[in-house]
């Protein structure tokens, strides 16, 4: 499925892998701040913060998978099939109705914190309109984030749940206090060598390094990234340069990475990791390579005209550019 | 510590991932057919095989880490601390004696197959003579392959065993038999979702994908890695393209890297994936990445003269090179 | 802690564990029908079904830990510390109050069937009312169950939640939809051996019996208990006469006993199994052990005078009754 | 298959589970010391130590399962089934041919420790020798202990090895070191709660009791078995009296019990713990249950003639002797 995380060093970083067995065709697409977005139930809103991202562009609108907006604030939705319930539209005059594909846009376009999200979120109803009859309402998951914090939404039978989320983390189902819950099992791994508390009287040894985290999942289920993902980024040392950072994140998500054969979703049909993504959310840059294309992209917002009302997209690079050294 | 793995698809692909603390110092090295290796008992070798691969190079000595021979043929050794013990010089006319930093030379200048290099290793004694005062001996254990199959060579205190590899990957401890008998423990995991066999009338859901593969040990240590590459290696599917064949490598062996700061070796000294190589052992040619450096780059060793003397050196690329897009 | 099961074959049994550091004094004691039941806010019950269990009594009332009534109903209530929460007193005048203390004999009492507890649950709170200044509220959760079904009862923050329990087992924390979640996890172990789907071309073989279990967890925190007992008793076999059924059941709850030592509460303080039950729930006979006496000791409630009403209380036997055969 | 464990307060105690699907018709059996034993290489022993223990009487010779002599020596036979091999009888001067059925007495009637044994197993031979067609030879592997250590026996295609057990337990498959090595991977598991080292700044909590050795193996393998007796023995306290020591044994062997339906041997065939004993070896005596007979009996060798020659059997006690307490 996916999986998202955050990571902080002098600059703040914002991610995710988009795991499937097929893609609908996605850019990195910069919408700039007059670009006028149309809301279903909320009019239009012809002047916003300025997002990069990536994006399914139907029609000239762009359907966020994740982005981060020019203050810093980073959104990204993740699969919650069977979980996921989306609210009727609520006609009270102090509620905003969102439907689920401009929840992204909504929020990264209003909204220059978590704080300020916070806020938005209360007086938000989330609808499942779908954007149209092609493209179904999709079940999903949120993470919000900045430097300073991040929480998850969660929109189900019983309503929005926004969730503090203190590892920075997201991936599917379960709905996320289980999956913090989860978390507890794995409490004593640690990145550094067990101590013989088996049978202290008893010879035995480590054999090898890393054996701290021995119980750490190595599967792709939801269960077993959320965990392992946490474990590396909480793990992961401060990086000092810019591309220390970028290349430490994409390490992080390479821990969950999903390899072709791995997970057999239909006979003969494999999901993989179609992209994974690295935003420094203090500078606008969208970092991402892909399955086939290990060389990581970069687009940034800030060479754009973020001033603008059209949308700058930029391909998905695919295919290994390989630097040949003779 | 580092891992090893092999893969065919329509050629035969070879690699690892050196692990590490820090590094000595690596170059791509191609050593041509007239360079001559002096070895410590067996003289002179003034023509042999041309190779490529990972070394050290000392005094204009190639210390290979891993390699391939114009044949075809790939060699890497891996640490096997605690394990590896060498043996002593037999002076019997019969016996070659074979000093453990020039295994790879000896084996990848005279063999063109597995089988010629098991008659090798029939008639070899490997013993623990240093290289240099500075460069003492390494305790190493070996994977030999080519496209039709793969062993692996352990010098133990009980002698030198020679294993064959059905996995066509290798880690570190415990020895090769043990690493073998530890898959027995994981033989029911599968890319397919499970089906309820716990309790078939009780209503158990497979809440994600991917989760037929739970139980797949998700840490650092030798035993685990050598479980989660031999199951993504062994569940890869076949590719068709050189570029996707190199693709999914580099997914196989990133199934175990070692992100920085998961695995502590010392107060604050942290083991990382300090590269990872994958070599296409029909065209030549020789792929790898860096920790910080995403891009695959690549040496051919068709592109120098392989009849030459000297050895063609090039030094190992750091440092990320992000494609701009805009 | 505790972990309670439900076991049918010709009779239906019910029974758990009680996993303590010390005991608070308990005994098997038989309320009779006519045994006069005060309760703190429902005044007094003069006559209700017969009911057996273990209790200890304080000042003549029995309160119970575990029971069955006459009627084939059984109810146990374990540790659920950190997330039981009860609630105020409701003056309405279609809602029982009963307090917390009072919770088995009310619904033992007065309910012949899970489906009539499920009526008796939905008009009543359930307050934190202490029994006396000397015996404090416990945080608790129940199971109630009969031949046909069972049922999970928790009070919490959010109120009081009746959940279906399919797989007629309970230990402590997390909340009873959380554990049943987490036997998803489980749910491609057997009791049959595995078949190689690792890597089907890789021989692999079961080197010892039992392995298609291998994953299910073996210590003694609730969720592993959870997991190991549902398995056990989900693939326990049918036995035919009340001796092998009965048998069965103590090797179900054998399954999750806590040996002393190997559970620290506190510095050289351990938790046991202080004792394990066995009700046959359609005789009327309660069966238990404890930890330093095997065999297997019994109280037939129906050879008590039911129609009394005054307790019957039998001591818990301690101590190893050994069976010297010379 | 099968459990042995040992386990020392103020007397040595050692035992193991019979696990299997059916059984042969075992006694406990009392060999006095002028029982003739008829060797089928070595000749008669006239005169020898006492021994009590568990064995299948075939003809008045006692097939012995698992015995103690009167010196405080204690041997077990467990299945090792494909490891297994014995040797062809040596006809040298020196050394001592036994058949594999002839073992336990041959070590049991001559040796008075574990030392003397080491000095036995020097000299000797074991040969697959079958007792007659009707009861073929068995793969089995042993321990032998007194109150000062133990060894394991294990006799296979390349010799016979005899290891130090430092642990005090046997189980099956796989041979020796690698069960020891095993126990390497659970080093850090611990009777106590787990400190959060996955991630200190994150809010992790012990939800339940018991949570420091989660990772232990809860299955019915052989190597599961293995760490899960070894963690129990190893952490089980040191008790006083001897009910207390015998009853913490039955709970230590009790961790391993197989559950009838939870190891599938064959289509509707269930392997089940047949017999659980636990001698005290300094006291001689020979206590044991059966999976239908929860109580504990008990032959005390002592209370026999000790200079006899004629076996004392005792039946097998099958069926739950229940205490009715009214």
């Amino acid at each position: 499925m996916c999986t998202a995380a955050t990571y902080k060093t002098k600059d703040f970083y914002f991610g995710r892998t988009l795991d499937y067995e097929f893609s609908y065709g996605d850019e990195i697409t910069v919408t700039p701040r007059n670009y006028p977005f149309e809301f279903r139930y909320m009019g239009r809103m012809d002047s916003h913060y300025a997002m990069i991202g990536m994006a399914h562009v139907a029609g000239d609108y762009p359907l966020y998978y994740d982005a981060i907006n020019e203050k810093g604030l980073g959104m990204a939705g993740l699969n919650f099939v069977g979980n996921a319930a989306y609210q009727e539209a609520d006609e009270s005059e102090d509620r905003d109705n969102v439907a689920q594909y401009e929840f992204i846009p909504w929020i990264l376009g209003s909204c220059a914190s978590v704080g300020e999200a916070r806020v938005a979120l209360d007086r938000m109803t989330l609808t499942g309109t779908p954007f149209s009859e092609q493209l179904p309402t999709a079940q999903l998951h949120w993470i919000i984030a900045d430097r300073n914090g991040a929480i998850t939404v969660e929109c189900m039978a019983d309503g929005l749940h926004v969730y503090e989320n203190p590892v920075g983390v997201l991936t599917n189902n379960p709905p996320f206090p289980q999956q913090m819950f989860l978390l507890n099992q794995y409490m004593g791994l640690s990145p550094k060598q067990p101590v013989n508390t088996f049978a202290p009287e008893v010879g035995l040894s480590a054999y090898s390094r890393g054996m701290g985290a021995i119980g750490l999942p190595g599967d792709l289920s939801s269960t077993s990234r959320f965990a392992r993902v946490a474990f590396v980024k909480q793990n992961s040392l401060p990086a000092d340069s810019e591309a220390e950072s970028v290349s430490q994140f994409f390490h992080i998500l390479g821990s969950v990475d999903q390899q072709r054969g791995c997970c057999e979703v239909a006979p003969d049909k494999y999901e993989i990791t179609i992209y994974t993504s690295c935003c420094n959310a203090d500078k606008g840059i969208y970092y991402y390579n892909t399955y086939e294309g290990h060389q990581i992209n970069a687009v940034d917002m800030n060479r754009e005209d973020l001033d603008g009302a059209e949308l700058a997209r930029y391909p998905l690079i695919q295919g290994e550019n390989i630097n040949w050294q003779n």
